[in-house]
């Protein structure tokens, strides 16, 4: 196992964490300001907003942790690629949340980058675990 | 740690990471097509079927991942046990997607084989936690 | 790597994740219960607020595992911190769904102690990570 190229993965995961908890606490925030009581999640624009870009968010997660992680065990060659790829990930989602709350209609461009970076991450972590099994290290 | 029983969960990792991907997908391709405007998650009875999908993949993938890398770290000596389980469980919301998608309540089939694997992935990781305690390796 | 810092990373990921298998599980038994018929998520209070626990529940193990495996990665000198946050989130989540069924607008201290332990968590994750670094074991 490389357990150096654990060390960006980890990182990127304290900062895609930190962001999803970030996103998570402004939820929290509108709530108490524009009066949404729980368990409702709906009634005010910008909460139902925040609401989903929240949810997005950890839907996303769920994607790409896994993936990183995979990656980050099996490296390919190329090691730098999956935390690139995982920035990238990151300054989608901060698009998506910016983009969201000025206007829903508006976010494609955020959850493209999100779509087609969880895909280059799974095609990284799919060449790294096929290149462990041809090496013999699986 | 036994490195060796990583490789079938970041296997199982990928497959499961990639057909959750598949729902996520299929729910952006449906709100574009019954025109459900964000931030809305309902409106149109497939839109919410397969979000609702979706996000019980989520919920699932919640359980059984972090169950799955335990197991797959504290190995019990039927290493092929989780990642059949693993397997079992994919099979099982492959089965919840087309059962909720025809009509929700006869969902109940795919919803029985995602509890039942969750927790026989559970037992399995909680033995080979207990056999790493009592073989002295914690 | 520390692998004895991984065993009680181990053991609360299944404590926890054994917990939001049974807020899943309790929102099921609710469903049929008070016949809130899928895909729908509203319709009867207990069955809602059964429903925004899980999905609560499931918004925080979003953050506190990676956290949790990052620190146990990356453990710092004092490596019963980790497990020890880990435990109080579990206590304050536990107090959540109790005081979140009894009546929502009373899930503040459950809430807060679900913060405070992620916020301490990154923290604690992010000296370890930072303490590798420096060692220059990154």
């Amino acid at each position: 196992m490389h357990t150096s190229s654990l060390f960006p993965a980890a990182i990127l995961t304290l900062l895609m964490g930190a962001f999803y908890f970030f996103t998570a606490v402004r939820v929290g925030v509108l709530r108490g300001r524009h009066n949404v009581k729980a368990p409702a999640t709906s009634g005010h624009p910008l909460f139902e907003r925040a609401y989903r870009v929240q949810l997005n968010t950890l839907e996303q997660l769920g994607i790409i942790l896994p993936f990183l992680w995979v990656a980050a065990l099996y490296p390919i060659d190329a090691q730098w690629l999956a935390p690139l790829i995982g920035i990238v990930w990151l300054i989608g989602r901060v698009l998506y949340l910016r983009l969201y709350m000025a206007d829903p209609e508006k976010r494609l461009l955020g959850a493209g980058i999100g779509g087609l970076t969880n895909l280059a991450m799974l095609v990284v972590a799919l060449c790294g675990v096929l290149k462990a099994w041809f090496a013999g290290r699986a």
